[in-house]
């Protein structure tokens, strides 16, 4: 089952701001309405951001002629970068497109399917390459005879990629191999994808799976109950600095607390190389409302304030390792991606 | 204004799980009420725990006379001890009346009123020495001249005691003092205290505060966002490993990472040198429904299995100082409780 797709001149995408309570397909036809989803997260996830900005950018060139209504095309183009401003994908993807749509307007959907297919090839890759080095890191241990335990952060299965994702592709490929003990998933506010995405695709995969919230993630990293965590990435800067869901860097103080390897698993398309360090990642603060309300139930007197970094950075000493879709990056032992 | 107290031959509490939406106050006339009533958590917080189940004996004690009915009377006594099984106050004030009740039925009330008026007086003591600490600790540094930042979880303050609370007795002391910057409060997943009842308290003792996710929090320290971090307790082993809310050794981890003071606040009462380890500490797991569920709404698909484990034990090599009604410990500095 595919995240989104390409379907009769339009965009079809599960919206993910129903689930897991309702499976509903939303199909967006104007760059305003693919915005505004990106925007609310019916979409998310970075590389999923990548295949609906090349589509996005595709449908700017079918309303727009880029030749005859350059402004209107390019003011779109624009729009559709600037939906959300950490993921570096959305914007890669972006870069990718326009220029083929402004020679050619006609080829610009063929690249964006090429991107999708490049994607849905990368998870493949970064699953059996992930769950190769998971099954290396924990060779010998109690993990090695008995299946290995996961913790994971956010949604980062299918339904944030087009389908089996990046660090939830590794669980999914260690669950075929029979390896997988268990997925430990943190609920991951303030939006709560763990709690409504990760457990829904872990059901879906017949993985067996408990959920947590957010700050027993690191206790119980100390009491034992993980043998690796495995995170995705929104932008992995040059010395392997990864800005990920807020929550991460939490995660990877209590994995280097209990010794536990930590890594972060993410296409080649989010190392952006531009970027030297977390130092110079932008933090996107989404507001008070998402943290004094949860799923529309105030949790806080009426005017609460509240401080809301969307991401976090968590420094490359931290981290194990990089997997992406092309190899395997031991920062741990001084390699740069 | 008291959380709890002894009116015209009942206890009356405000509900707390009702807040912040509405106050109500919630009035107790038999042990099984008080007992649902702290199962359920209208009534929570160690020292407030112990008013309660000092005022539950004396309530026993009308009830049931422990001479004529002790069968009763001691099975009363039994439940209300292990209402909650982490918190050390509740069983020790039990203790503390149940004897007296034995032997003067009449006098047992007069012993928990006593209670209350320790209480009320402990909170005195440790917002004033807990605030000389943090001057002392903050001495010379940017919030020497601008104020504290102080960053805290759950809910110590009055709801959790009878008036003014623990760490939040510090806060609130701080603000009186005119050096308080800002209140920091962690929403407290899965039960939301600090979003429902700390923010409540710092808006009705016009603190400046803002609300941040729990797995913000070792981030946000990283980056400076706070110059002490303080936390209550439900229990102060004698080695100085502490059990308090789940997520308080995230935040001990984000400010040890951070160089931030690291300071526990609770009553001698909380002092429990028959644990000698953390490791000794019974972690009650409160099942699925609260992480699954939020306020009512469901967050997870249906069935949902969860690790949802109560408490935490933050180790002594974490905890900068401990603060008493009595004293301070300075853990950091190699002093035991």
């Amino acid at each position: 089952m595919r995240t989104l797709d390409w379907v009769d001149d339009g965009i079809e995408m599960i919206d993910q701001t129903k689930l897991p309570q309702k499976t509903e397909t939303l199909r967006v036809e104007t760059v305003d309405d693919l915005v505004a989803a990106i925007k609310r997260l019916s979409i998310r996830g970075a590389p999923a951001l990548g295949v609906a900005g090349a589509y996005g950018v595709a449908m700017a060139a079918r309303l727009h002629d880029p030749g005859g209504d350059a402004d209107r095309f390019e003011a779109a183009v624009e729009r559709i970068r600037n939906a959300r401003p950490t993921a570096v994908n959305l914007g890669a993807m972006v870069d990718r497109v326009a220029p083929i749509a402004r020679v050619d307007p006609s080829a610009a959907l063929a690249e964006a399917h090429r991107i999708r297919d490049e994607e849905l090839a990368a998870s493949v890759a970064m699953g059996e390459r992930g769950a190769d080095l998971v099954e290396e890191l924990v060779g010998g241990s109690g993990a090695d005879r008995d299946g290995v335990r996961v913790m994971t952060i956010c949604n980062t299965g299918g339904l944030a990629t087009v389908e089996r994702g990046t660090a939830l592709a590794v669980v999914q490929t260690l669950h075929e191999r029979g390896r997988l003990a268990e997925a430990l998933a943190v609920e991951t506010r303030p939006l709560l994808q763990g709690g409504r995405l990760t457990t829904w695709e872990l059901q879906r995969m017949g993985a067996p799976h408990r959920l947590l919230v957010d700050s027993a993630g690191p206790f119980l990293l100390a009491r034992g109950a993980a043998d690796v965590v495995l995170i995705g990435a929104d932008r992995v800067a040059a010395n392997g600095d990864t800005a990920n869901k807020i929550g991460s860097f939490s995660l990877a103080l209590g994995a280097a607390n209990a010794g536990v390897p930590f890594v972060v698993v993410a296409p080649e398309s989010t190392v952006d190389l531009a970027t030297g360090t977390g130092d110079d990642i932008e933090i996107e603060d989404r507001g008070a409302d998402e943290v004094a309300c949860v799923r529309g139930v105030p949790i806080a007197p009426e005017g609460t304030e509240a401080i809301n970094p969307a991401f976090d950075v968590t420094p490359a000493g931290l981290i194990t390792a990089l997997v992406t879709d092309r190899r395997v990056v031991r920062l741990d032992e001084g390699e740069t991606p």
